[in-house]
């Protein structure tokens, strides 16, 4: 039993970014190219705007987002959109950007403010509907420059209101990007830090969504795939950064995880880095490899088969024992992978604290609910006292 | 390097069917369901038209069409259509039945004739150029009944022309299924020599799209998954056809493998399939499990990697010896497959004679070319000279 849908029109290789002014024809005719800060003044910002010049689409560029993006800078880029007469979207950079410009593309196609199309919380206090986007979004084309939001190949964008300490998003199908181009050649300069952080969002989105009941054949075979190829490549990314190949089967791995939450969704180790990351500003890739290890260890009597799958997807190396020996060496090798890409933090050394414990739950009740799918889905569904003790074991 | 597009919006489950109202109300509001002359005056159809009737939708059917569908059937329906003034289709059936209802979409949405978008030869003997479908396809839901054509998941559809005695298709973005409702409970009743041709359809989309060096990592996994599954499935929805739980598993195999024709493409098996079929008129499956050892016996010293993971995801008990030993053994254990499936015809069993030879590798020379992509991206281009041994030995 279950359902999925799914748009996917993905061109990958090194050089594909070349092209994106043909694969951005059909989208339309003068391009609002939101671009991470770092693409400022850069030869790929001004070699794609060429490419787009020569197929007669005119573009202007926008940077003022920043990552974690608030809603009050998607309204910033809705107002440049109209301001500038754009009639598509072209995203250049990582999951912040990507997200940016999904929740610009809706907001500018449906009217009002970004929040009302993502908040559950109001700045008066009151609990909200969302508004649905009637009328879809303004077609975009995404360009990642990180291998580990996804965000390229699924229907969600991941908001922020600082105003009210909140991080929210949208999920809707008018989201997907009408073209990927995913071009391994605009991620070899990410450096090693932000290449293992975004690295753990790749295999946090294949990690949650093949652990909640409602994976199906074919997003099981999408997280597996997407967490073999990350075990190939994740450690080579971050110490070897300018190895095209790697980077490639990373993108790769990402993409595939993305399109995965587009057919289940995230679940624990997502939800409790809402709170971290709003709260106490965590990077968002931190956030999940801070409990990923301590989660996986409180899943372990339970979901023993897929637990082994994963570990054998990891680390092929480990065949020939038995599903609960290669389910039981999994918090281990995550454990090494976290020292091999050199992410050894826990939470203290994030300026968490111990005493912060009640506040982070008191948000995931608030902001998310226990008795939300995304946790009652999973292959345990967490009490209060589960994540309690997951945090407290990621100190 | 490469490309990849896909739409699915994919529904599966026992008792799924009994929602087709609800998910065809974005659909249209007056429905021609194309359905497999089996369902007329089932309790099944009038289940289903009494469930979009209850969403205000009226339907009429249209039964006449055959197996491997011809143009002018084609046209027929689009008459029909147009005479009932339908706004959307829904198929009811197996492969020939979800592609009638495909080209039917396609032709009464752009005009003109069936053949004109299908055809490189004309009625006239002159080679044409096929008409694009500028307008797209009508809505189309499809319901499969069979675990074979996969065709509820991608945008291809297979069209005879008797006149000609040729076999061609369309291939376009707009044929996805805009719903795709994957009920086992509809396959239950399918007798095991058509659970067994079907399942070999199934079997070869995902091995042939594999084996392309045009295969992406997304399409890959897909493969793989579909194979695994299949192993599991394949013999026990022959024997034991009433099994919901296999039937579903089965299902699941062929969508994930219809998926991956959108992906990639058929090749070798299919390519030496159509004049099988166009002049010998063998059933569609058949062709392809007549051809398919001997197919992997040619390719076995090149593709040793690639025939190593198909053995290995056929039959997980292989695992343990050298990825030649596990390549080396996927002849045997195809055959030991179609001896379970009772499907145990060679050539000659099908009308087909040693002297027919040079006219079937003709009309694969002008109707689809050795340089053709589908030919030469496979793991080994076939030169002439190898279909004609692997048409040899296939008698």
């Amino acid at each position: 039993m279950g359902q999925y849908s799914l748009f996917a029109n993905v061109h990958f290789g090194a050089g594909k970014a070349k092209e994106t002014g043909v694969l951005c024809r059909p989208l339309g005719r003068r391009a609002c190219m939101i671009a991470d800060p770092f693409f400022q003044d850069s030869g790929t910002l001004k070699e794609i705007q060429n490419a787009l010049s020569k197929q007669g689409i005119s573009s202007v560029c926008f940077f003022d987002f920043h990552s974690d993006p608030d809603c009050t800078e998607v309204d910033k880029c809705v107002a440049f959109i109209k301001q500038e007469a754009c009639d598509f979207l072209i995203a250049l950079g990582g999951g912040s950007c990507i997200d940016t410009a999904k929740a610009a593309a809706l907001t500018a196609q449906n009217g009002g403010e970004c929040w009302e199309y993502c908040g559950q919380v109001f700045p008066d206090g009151s609990n909200g509907v969302m508004r649905r986007p009637e009328k879809g979004a303004l077609p975009l084309a995404a360009l990642p420059t990180t291998a580990g939001s996804g965000s390229e190949a699924n229907k969600g964008c991941v908001i922020s209101n600082r105003a009210l300490r909140v991080k929210s998003g949208i999920g809707s199908d008018c989201l997907f990007p009408r073209v990927a181009i995913v071009d391994p050649c605009l991620m070899t300069g990410l450096p090693p830090r932000q290449t293992a952080y975004t690295g753990f969002d790749a295999f946090s989105h294949a990690f949650e969504s093949y652990m909640l009941n409602t994976t199906t054949y074919f997003s099981e075979a999408l997280a597996l795939q997407s967490i073999r190829f990350l075990g190939e490549s994740f450690v080579a990314a971050v110490q070897n950064g300018g190895d095209l190949a790697v980077r490639e089967k990373m993108a790769n791995a990402s993409t595939l995880a993305g399109m995965n939450i587009a057919l289940t969704d995230t679940s624990v180790g997502h939800v409790l880095g809402q709170p971290l990351s709003a709260l106490f500003h965590m990077v968002h890739g931190a956030t999940l490899a801070v409990t990923l290890d301590s989660i996986v260890e409180w899943l372990l009597p339970t979901a023993t088969e897929k637990l082994a799958r994963v570990a054998a997807a990891l680390c092929p190396a480990l065949g020939g024992v038995s599903a609960a020996q290669q389910a039981a060496r999994l918090p281990e090798l995550l454990r090494e992978l976290k020292k091999k890409t050199d992410i050894g933090g826990r939470l203290g050394d994030y300026g968490v604290k111990k005493s912060d414990i009640p506040c982070i739950l008191d948000y995931v009740e608030e902001h998310v609910g226990l008795s939300s799918p995304v946790l009652t889905e999973y292959a345990k569904a967490p009490t209060r006292k589960d994540l309690e003790d997951i945090l407290h074991a990621s100190f």
